[in-house]
């Protein structure tokens, strides 16, 4: 299959790379890094190997762009207002539009914008950094679950399945729903409070007060997935998520590089949409609305 | 009546020269700024007319205080600990104490200690600040309502009405408890704010999201008041208090003074004791306990 990758960055130029390397035919949408990567191409340094792609497929226009199989969206979803019109001339009635973005509600909205597109949310585990144009830092991981929202063609689904595990990533199906709510478990916490506290999450678990305030939040955001619908997340998923962030580096969420940068924070898709999705179920989302109005707040300083 | 001030600082050295002034015979205690003040006086530069007092009765232990009516006691309350050894010498059947704190559960605390004590919460009004050694600007305000906790003696409840009264400071009675939790209901939210936040009263109501949050923090303070049987307190109240804030000059409250000068924050009776009372009565304050939370792992940054 043919591929476009729309938000060349950490983690869309990693998975586009890696593609390119399995043999498949990739297209990069690039903004300000097109003129560097269009001469030099892509470098991955890879915790699985190093590898350098000389010359990629590059645009500064989705216009340009052949029509794919499969888009890979891994803007920023700060930039989804960008989507009407990056989307616009790729859309053909078999195309899949895999969403390599975190939060609640994303699918929902660009279903408002094209109602007939096929959606598929990509849930990325991976720690990688975009360091300089055309350098992508792989440190670890670099898992990627598909959640079925919206794809009608059973084949296609697999095939995207069978494409990226031919190409090395680890890839499996997930429920959409839980999915995206089990993600939610482990973002909400601690990318706002690395944010709101300036620290980060080894330091935030350190202190008996914070750890104990993370650990309600967790059980607040799984509260909030059983109030709309995603049954499975068992209360006991919170102390494995505390485990895992336990066993990890010092680690700063890509919403405190965000804030840190003086770049938007990802905070609709992020805290607004699945807090606003809580209440209309009739949960209120306490601790983590507390924190959304730090985070718009500590935002409206730089911005 | 002859009185001892525990504490004399901006609030502690304000009433205690206001009395002075007023005819009575007090005695102050002081710690860093004995020397000072045991040659130099007091100087009060205020909004209600400036004076000095070059010589006052200053003592650097209770032990060689006189046994004095009144104590009034206004250490920040991180020194409460300090009461036992501070309180002992001055003890006599008739003596009455003046807890001039902020915070829920001081007064228990003391009784605790000195379960015969006559205690009497002082809420001070007032906004005023120890510029250095000796030197106290009052800014404006300086209302004091007296709850009375334990006190018996009613005459001398009076008379310490009228003493204030006479020395020029406006001094009225409230229901103890009520009181305390009124004075919550505006501290809790806006002492941890400025701090999380690292901002000013102002800016916390400007900005919509932490003018909402400011809303809802009060309201979850009133509705602990409720659970613990402080009934009268209106919900209608975090509206005053809002619109009493926007009238005001941009405002650091104290805790947010000693976050700035690295000094102990008073966490224990502004937000622990109130949240555990509420949660003794089957009240939760979710937001309010993140706060304190967010609170002690700042706090742990530099003490």
């Amino acid at each position: 299959m043919t591929y476009a990758v729309i938000g060349t960055g950490a983690i869309g130029g990693y998975y586009g790379a890696k593609l390119v390397r399995g043999g498949h035919d990739v297209h990069f949408l690039l903004h300000n890094d097109y003129a560097y990567v269009a001469q030099h191409g892509l470098t991955v340094n890879s915790c699985d190997g190093s590898f350098v792609l000389s010359h990629v497929n590059a645009y500064s226009d989705t216009a340009a762009m052949p029509k794919v199989d499969v888009v890979l969206v891994a803007l920023k979803s700060t930039n989804n207002h960008l989507l009407r019109t990056l989307l616009t001339p790729l859309l053909h009635p078999r195309l899949v539009v895999v969403m390599i973005q975190n939060g609640i509600g994303i699918e929902p909205d660009v279903e408002a914008l094209f109602p007939d597109i096929q959606l598929v949310a990509g849930l990325a585990f991976i720690c990688s950094a975009k360091t300089q144009s055309g350098i992508i830092d792989h440190q670890c991981y670099g898992q990627i679950n598909f959640g079925n929202f919206s794809c009608r063609d059973e084949v296609l689904y697999q095939q995207l399945l069978a494409d990226f595990n031919g190409a090395g990533i680890k890839a499996g199906t997930v429920d959409y729903l839980e999915a995206r709510w089990r993600k939610a478990v482990w973002n909400m916490p601690f990318n706002g409070m690395t944010v709101a506290l300036n620290t980060t999450t080894d330091r935030l678990l350190r202190h008996p007060s914070t750890r104990q305030l993370i650990h309600e939040q967790m059980l607040e955001v799984i509260h909030a997935a059983h109030s709309v619908g995603a049954m499975g997340i068992e209360p006991e998923f919170a102390d494995k998520m505390i485990a895992m962030t336990d066993a990890m580096v010092p680690y700063s969420p890509s919403m405190k590089l965000d804030f840190d940068f003086h770049r938007p924070m990802e905070i609709d898709y992020l805290y607004s949409r699945p807090i606003a999705e809580a209440r209309a179920a009739g949960f209120e989302m306490s601790r983590l609305s507390m924190l959304e109005a730090e985070l718009r707040f500590l935002q409206a300083s730089y911005l």
